[in-house]
């Protein structure tokens, strides 16, 4: 009976201890429609959820944020939910909105809220990986009209990459060497978006592949 | 001799009681390049504090902020120095960047972040005075290219003021009415301001006179 | 007999000269999509003909149009068909354009290109009536967010009108006039327009009324 | 005497036809302020005149101008003058003032205007060449902010000189491929530009060298 029950207390410490180390890596994805999509049926974080049942992937994405945005928002939609790591995709409507309503980012202020997000999460012992905006427009030829723009902001945010020390997904190199493969007719859109801006399919697959694959290399 | 300690003792209670009392008044201004230009020889903060010893006037102003720039260093440049009172100036920059650089903010975003900063002030337990932009451009036929926009930022502030029962100070209300006594040329500036935007000291002294008299009626 | 040639030769000269009153005055509506509308069933174009057979009234609106876009076919679609008005009714698109696609025009450049019409216009013998911009948003409390620039491109017109002899249809002042009485809930649309810009059956039948009162009043 | 006045016959036969031979070969740079800059001492126009008395170069450039300030003034600047080329040098502000003054040229209007003029020329005998807009910023790296726009109008150019069969001045690949080689520091200005769009010396005596290169070719 003593045996019993010595086997049944280490049989438990074993099985809370697995418990223990099956306890989902937390991941925020952190950004705006584009992630909002994200968690639909075949967005990027949902294709990332269901091949992956060791990650609690949680998508905090909203229609037309930008870093700012993000910064208001961080305390209760990221600090408070404790992750292990926040994946900040973001920059697009601080570029597109200066074209659409006036109302974009100016550079010095986009890298002081960038800064000050990664700082806060930093010190929360969150692990920060940080996005460049991919498009606003696929054509090939350096003539999609933000291009500058969008090209300007991706190097903000590879340089902030380095100064803080978080791990970079290029979104915007990976998506220019995509469509130099793919798009052969500088189509304005339809190879890895629907409208210029947000992921058809390709391109859900493309984001959720190369975060994939960033979560891991972080994660050791 | 008993006596005699007994008396000095009640005197320094009168006294630290009476320094106490004459402890001053601590009032934040907080805003952009106009606050920024108040605490100069003439300003509107210097005129206040110049005429008002026992208030500690602080200006908080740094050229360019827009509402959001605000929120991002208030725990800093407000919360931390627990004063009495702030006094928000904010939002040339938010209507006029819409024109100059395509970086102002659009309305929802313009609300989220007042009322946010507005929120965080009260819990801290200080009095949040509220203003309205004066003017970009002083011509009192309503042809000042973003006479529309100020108008409508103006709205929006007045209704924070009344939700969150802050005092209002309508320098947009007041500016246009001394502009249509003071203004028959109808000029563009060189009234109120030097250059449609930065007050003259004209208008350094009409903002410390309606600035001031609001801060008296919020003391008591 | 002699009395009865009389007669007849009397007879011709009268139905003559009814032929010749009855000869259609021809005006030409030189505009944008409004007027591009105009002529469709309702239209503020079509409602003047419909009532005043004895006009010949001809629709040149195409959508978009700024006053520059009105200069390059000028000579074909006014000077070539010998109107003995025109009525210009421009200067939305100059406006809006720059807050949607920031591609508005200079005041300097409207003023260039509309007088350089209206000379080419009245050197070929034709009586010129201009029209002031109405609105873009119905709100009358002057918080439409381009009112100032609306304002202003109005006064132009005006000083135009002046400069040049023309007749002036103030629509400006009418659709604002209009709506202190109209609109007591002072919404963005729905009085005169159906979406800020457009007219609705009660603006149509506001500008035909007024358009019209005018073409009578220089026909003589 | 019959013989001398053959030989005077002669001789003056030959002078006639030698001064119809140094007859200058006309031609007018037709642009902005960019072209309004070259007749300085050391602009592209001044530095072609002075290597080339046999032709009359006419500077045509007025600051600020797009392609419909260039229409509007073309009768006048342009086909009263009688030249035998045009060297037309626009596009720059027409892009560059979305940004200034939200009062850009939208593409479609681009081509509208620049297709009229081409055709104008062309029916007046004039050849026309066409170039590029060389630069917004010098940096080599696609992150200057109009690099997308300039790239686009300039694919409309060059479309536009196959289409009405122009000789080509490409500019802007031309200044590209100056900076690639000369620019390692990735400057915004101080290669070719003083201030990111007008010419320094080394900037003018590359535009004066290829449009020189091409009028020659033209001329033949």
């Amino acid at each position: 009976m003593k045996y019993l029950r010595l086997f049944l207390y280490t049989l438990s410490i074993l099985v809370l201890t697995s418990m223990q180390i099956q306890k989902p890596f937390k991941v925020i994805l952190f950004g705006d429609s584009i992630t909002q999509a994200g968690v639909r049926p075949g967005g990027y974080i949902t294709l990332m959820q269901e091949s992956h049942a060791n990650y609690e992937m949680i998508g905090a994405g909203i229609g037309g944020n930008k870093v700012y945005d993000l910064y208001l928002r961080m305390e209760e939609d990221v600090l408070n939910k404790k992750p292990d790591v926040v994946v900040i995709y973001v920059g697009v409507n601080d570029v597109w909105h200066k074209q659409t309503s006036q109302t974009g980012t100016d550079p010095d202020k986009f890298i002081s809220f960038y800064s000050a997000m990664i700082r806060k999460m930093q010190s929360a012992g969150i692990k920060v990986i940080v996005c460049t905006p991919a498009v606003i427009g696929e054509r090939t030829d350096f003539s999609n009209s933000q291009d500058g723009e969008l090209n300007s902001y991706s190097k903000i945010i590879r340089n902030l990459a380095k100064q803080y020390n978080c791990t970079l997904v290029d979104l915007r190199k990976e998506f220019l060497a995509y469509n130099l493969a793919n798009n052969p007719e500088n189509k304005e859109s339809g190879i890895l978006t629907t409208d210029r801006v947000h992921l058809n399919p390709a391109g859900n697959k493309l984001v959720a592949d190369l975060v994939m694959k960033t979560l891991k290399s972080v994660e050791n």
